[in-house]
């Protein structure tokens, strides 16, 4: 889907979000792209990120679904605005096992107070990515008074 | 509810998965009550775990909502036995504003293949205790061949 | 949990919006109970309501977990609002096998926006009552011009 | 995706069960079509299916939404299988106001035991399909032993 963002410093605002959240630098992930309803992000594998197995450990994948998707909604609010999850759900597909774990979320519906985002998951080994997770959102916009 | 674990051994077994997830340490997670069919896990605050207003990350309080439920089924599963989860939902109710995030998850349904699990998750500010999210979860056991 | 409404009317409100759906009717539904933050309705079997097993259909147990849980959220709401579901998940814990279909729904949180609510689903056979499905949903007030 | 059905049958496994649904006829549904991995039913507008607004009922379009996930993973199932729904999740976009319901539902993974799938809902009104509801299903094959 197309949409258009309401301040042109849309990529700015995502960025300076992400970077004041310390869990990304604990996490080593990295804001990839961001465009108009779309947002991705990508966590090199470590071993201070795994379960039982060694894989990517389910919360890892969530925190990067949830990322995804809330910054793809933001991309869409207003300059002075901040955002919160209402919820979301999330169903695992395969195991999160590979070199990086890559998070594309995407906007579906933008309304007036809550936006509705899909987010997809996948595992990359070599050259192939494998969808791991896929997701879907609600987020809110929250007016600042400033 | 009132469960019986098919193993004596469920609490260690509980245990044991839980030291193997690096993540788990990775997050300062602490595995405090094994119960059949419940599980509570505590997360004391830490810089490391916030979001850009300097609380719990909703990823952190949603690796604990999908722990807390996952180990309260993995209590019920047999001896030689894996667990992953399928899905989770997670409804985000007020802000990870804590000294300590709490999470307690418990069996609602305990089925041959699948089990169903609720979740709480508090955050703890001086004496009180307030919620600030809530799931549910579909786990799947998986039969080791040994 | 216990609630205060903010109109002593809350109990008509909810009557009236039920009764003007029309889909309530084509199920047989009743509307058995309703207090601050609770509802319950109830479905009588009919052959009308079935899959393909002969039991109640995943449609109809979705419809009273998502109606219990907006006229639970409702009666909450001010007096003159109306009430949209923004989303909801339901799990499906045993077959809907039973002369009765019973929901209940409750608030586990009102804010000023949105509310959350919790709704379990239970069949009826002779005097006991099985847990079929069970959910969480979250609901928008809608504030009315008039 | 591309899926390759188990049973040449996987049609008329549909159409079948499809027809042992009366919920179906009771909504007035047609199952308008099935590919591997694919499923269309379509419900036209009807007074009797109506919430306060005289909008289709959340229910009914949750029904659809669960229906047409249900039966595009019931394609790719084995000839001697049943199907339930686990559960799903579903996000209202915009009201249910039009002629007709259309629900369209896919596989996203198709697995030994379980399969999801995502489902959208549209209402038609005039020559324009508007997107009312978007949602995502787990399912669970279920092997018959005649």
């Amino acid at each position: 889907m197309q949409f258009d963002p309401k301040t042109e410093n849309y990529g700015n605002k995502v960025a300076e979000s992400f970077k004041k959240q310390a869990f990304m630098k604990t996490l080593g992930a990295k804001l990839v792209e961001v465009r108009p309803g779309f947002c991705e992000i990508h966590v090199p594998f470590s071993k201070a990120l795994t379960q039982q197995n060694g894989y990517f450990h389910a919360g890892v994948i969530a925190t990067i679904a949830d990322n995804t998707a809330g910054y793809a909604a933001f991309s869409l609010m207003e300059a002075h605005s901040d955002i919160l999850t209402v919820e979301f759900k999330l169903n695992f597909l395969s195991p999160g096992k590979g070199e990086m774990l890559i998070g594309r979320g995407e906007v579906i519906k933008s309304g007036k107070t809550l936006t509705i985002c899909r987010s997809e998951l996948y595992v990359k080994q070599g050259e192939e990515e494998k969808l791991c997770a896929a997701g879907q959102s609600t987020l809110i916009q929250i007016r600042n008074s400033t």
